[in-house]
C-alpha cells in the first residue's frame, strides 16, 4: 500500500497548527481515525494523537507499535513524531500526558463520546496544572476538504480502476441470476482490480427493489425488463471511490426509458455546473430543478452527492439547504478546486423501481473533471 | 438475510425496559446502531430508538422508510412499532419527540458524541416541559451478553461455515505466492460461502511481518519455512465469527513448533478453564501462566479473547484485570451460559515471526462448547 509522503504530513500538521493558532488553542486531541489516517499515515483501528506546533504525540497499543516504528526512515514517515504505548488503557495515558500540559487543549467534539469527555474531564480534574478541554469542530476535516496531489493520484487511480470493474460488472448481469449473486461477483472484481476492500456493501437491487436507495441483495431473480441498480465502491490505497450504473435486463420498458433519461439529464446538468465558487446548494438544485420538471421531484429523496476521500460519506455534501437558509450565501458553502465528490441523482418510484446514476468528480481550476469514466447509455443486457 | 422472530424481539424489549424502571428511566435513546438491530432488525445505516415500556419510536430518513415499512406483518417485524421519517435532521426530530416527553431521558453515553449531546441540551433547553437528559451506560449491550436462541443459531452456522473456509484456505498456502494474493482469496471464499462481508480486515502476515498481531497483507512472497498467520471473519445474518490459525510453509523449523507448541497448550487450558462461574480474568490468565512458564510471557502483549456477536469486538473482554484490581471478585466478571467469545492467545517475536491460533465459544450451562471445528495441529503446506 502507498502512503503519503512525510513531506506531505508535514503540511498537513502546519495547516492543522494554523488553525490551532486561529483559535488560539495549545494543541489538538484527534480520536477521529481518518483523522489520523491524515496526519500520521496510521491505518490500524485504535490510536490518538496529541498535536501541537512542534510535534505529534500518538498514542497506541502493543499490536500498532511495531507497525508505526518501522515506517521510521522511511520516505512515508510521519514527522515529529513522539510513540507512546498505551499504558493501562488509551484514556488514562491521554489523560496522563495531558496532565503534563496547559491553556487549553481542543478535542474533537463529533469524535468524542459524553462517556469518554466525562471521564477524562474528571480525571484532569484531579491534577493539579491540568488544561482545560475545549469543544472543537472540523479542524482536520477542513484541511482534508481541499485534496492535496497525494490524495489526487489515488483518487485518480482508484477511479480508473473501478471503472474498469463497472465493464466487467455489466457482464455478470442476466435474467436468472439474483442479486445476492451478482452482488458477490462485483466484490470479487473489486478486490481482483487491487481495492483493499469494498468501500461500503455492495448495491444490486432488480424490479421493485430498485425503489429502496440502500437495499440489500437478496434472493430474487433477475427476470426480463427488470431495472437494475448496482451501486458499488472500492478502497484503493486508504481512498474512496463509489460508482452506481442502473440498466435493463433485456429490453427496456418505455417508462424505464422515460425515467432513464430524466435522471441522466438530472446528471449531466449538475455535473456542468461543478466549478469553482458554485455553491454546493446550487449543484444539487442543478439536478433537482431537472426532475421536478419531469414530475419526478418526489421521487428524488436523498441529496445529489457527497465528498470523497479517506471516508466514503464526507465533505463537501451536496445537498439541499435547510429549510429557512436557503438565501444565506456563505461563500464556506461555496466549492473550491481540490474537492472531490459523487454526483449521484435517483428517482424512486415505490413498488415499480428506481433509477440512479452515479460518477465521481474533482473541482478544477477552472471547472470539473470527471474521474470514473463508463458509458451512461441505458444498457439493455 | 434471516432476522429475528417478532416474538424474540418483544423479549428483548422486556429485557430493556425492566432495566430502564431498574434505573427510574421513563425511556432510552438508542443511538448505537448494532443495539438499534438488536431491537429491531434494522440493518440500515442510519436510525435513532427511542424505546420506552410501551413502544419503540423508530427514526429514519427515506432511503430506509420502505424497507422499515415492508417488514410489517412478516414473522420478522418489529413489535410496537412507531416509524418516523426524519424532517429536517435526525437530532432536530428527535428533540422534537423528546420535547413531547418529561421525566428523565436516558440516552446512551457511550454512543453519543459532545457535539450531538451539546447540541440536544441546548435545544431542549428551549422547550417548556423539556426531558432531563441522563447518561447511561451498556443497557442494550447487557442484554446482548447472552446470545438468545436465534442468535446462537446465527453463531453456530457462522462458525460452521467460518470453519469450511478454513479447510479450503489451508489450499491457498504456498511458497511463492504474495499475502495480498492469500487474503484476496480468502475474502472471496468468505463471500462464496455465504458471508455477507469479511468481519474485518483479513490478516495474513508471513515471515516476520507474523510478529505484527494486526499486520496488513502487503507484497511479501511466502518462502519456505515461513510461519503465517491467517486471520480472518464473516458477517452471517449479522453476527461475526472469527478464526486464526497459523501454518507453516514446507518443513516448520524447530523453533516454530516450540513456539506453536506453547501457544496451543494456552489455547486448551483457557477452552478447557471456561464455564459458568468462571471469570473472563481467570480465563485469560489460564492462557497467560502457561505462556509465562514457557519463557512467552513478554511475547504475548493482547488479551485472550473478546466477545462476538452483532459487532467482532463486544463484551465479555477476556482480558488482565486492570492492575491493582486483581483481587476484587466481582460476579459481573464471570461468564455465563449462552456469552459467546473467542480464544486467542498467540507469541510474537519481532524479527522472527509470531503464533495465534484461535477459535470460538459458547458458555454452556455446565462447561463450553466450540463453535468452530479445524484442526489445531501445526500444519505443513
Amino acid at each position: 500500500m502507498a502512503h503519503a509522503p512525510t513531506a506531505t504530513l508535514s503540511r498537513r500538521h502546519r495547516a492543522v497548527a494554523t488553525e490551532l493558532a486561529n483559535r488560539n488553542l495549545e494543541a489538538l486531541v484527534v480520536t477521529s481515525l481518518p483523522n489520523i489516517l491524515y496526519l500520521t499515515n496510521f491505518t490500524g483501528s485504535s490510536a490518538i494523537v496529541v498535536l501541537d506546533k512542534e510535534r505529534l504525540q500518538f498514542i497506541t497499543d502493543f499490536r500498532y507499535v511495531t507497525a508505526m516504528s518501522e515506517m521510521r526512515g522511511t520516505a512515508h514517515e510521519c514527522p515529529a513524531l513522539d510513540l507512546v504505548t498505551v499504558d493501562g488503557s488509551y484514556d488514562a495515558t491521554l489523560a496522563a500526558m495531558l496532565s503534563a500540559r496547559a491553556g487549553a487543549i481542543g478535542f474533537e467534539a463529533a469524535h468524542l463520546t459524553v462517556s469518554r469527555h466525562n471521564w477524562l474531564t474528571s480525571t484532569l480534574a484531579q491534577s493539579d496544572r491540568a488544561p482545560a478541554l475545549v469543544a472543537s469542530e472540523g479542524i482536520v476535516e477542513r484541511a482534508r476538504l481541499e485534496k492535496d496531489a497525494y490524495e489526487l493520484a489515488a483518487l485518480r487511480e482508484g477511479a480508473r480502476r473501478l471503472s474498469d470493474v463497472a465493464r466487467g460488472v455489466f457482464t455478470e448481469v442476466r435474467a436468472g441470476r439474483t442479486e445476492r449473486e451478482i452482488a458477490q461477483a462485483i466484490d470479487g472484481r473489486i478486490l481482483a482490480a487491487g481495492f483493499s476492500r469494498p468501500a461500503f456493501d455492495t448495491i444490486v437491487a432488480a424490479g421493485p427493489n430498485s425503489a429502496r436507495p440502500h437495499a440489500h441483495p437478496g434472493e430474487r431473480k433477475l427476470i426480463e425488463s427488470d431495472l437494475v441498480v448496482l451501486d458499488f465502491g472500492g478502497v484503493y490505497d486508504s481512498y474512496c471511490v463509489d460508482l452506481t450504473r442502473t440498466v435493463s435486463v433485456g429490453r427496456a420498458t418505455e417508462r424505464a426509458r422515460d425515467v432513464y433519461g430524466a435522471v441522466l439529464e438530472a446528471h449531466d446538468r449538475a455535473i456542468a455546473t461543478v466549478a469553482p465558487g458554485r455553491s454546493r446548494f446550487a449543484i444539487d438544485l442543478a439536478a433537482r430543478d431537472v426532475l421536478a420538471a419531469r414530475g419526478l421531484g418526489e421521487a428524488f429523496g436523498h441529496g445529489t452527492g457527497h465528498g470523497l476521500g479517506i471516508e466514503v460519506h464526507e465533505e463537501p455534501r451536496i445537498t439541499r439547504p435547510i429549510a429557512g437558509q436557503e438565501r444565506d450565501a456563505d461563500p464556506d458553502d461555496d466549492v473550491s478546486p481540490g474537492m472531490v465528490f459523487t454526483i449521484e441523482p435517483g428517482a424512486y418510484l415505490a413498488g415499480w423501481g428506481g433509477v440512479r446514476i452515479e460518477d465521481d468528480v474533482l473541482v478544477t481550476d477552472n471547472g470539473v473533471e470527471v474521474l470514473t469514466d463508463v458509458t451512461t447509455d441505458l444498457l439493455e443486457l
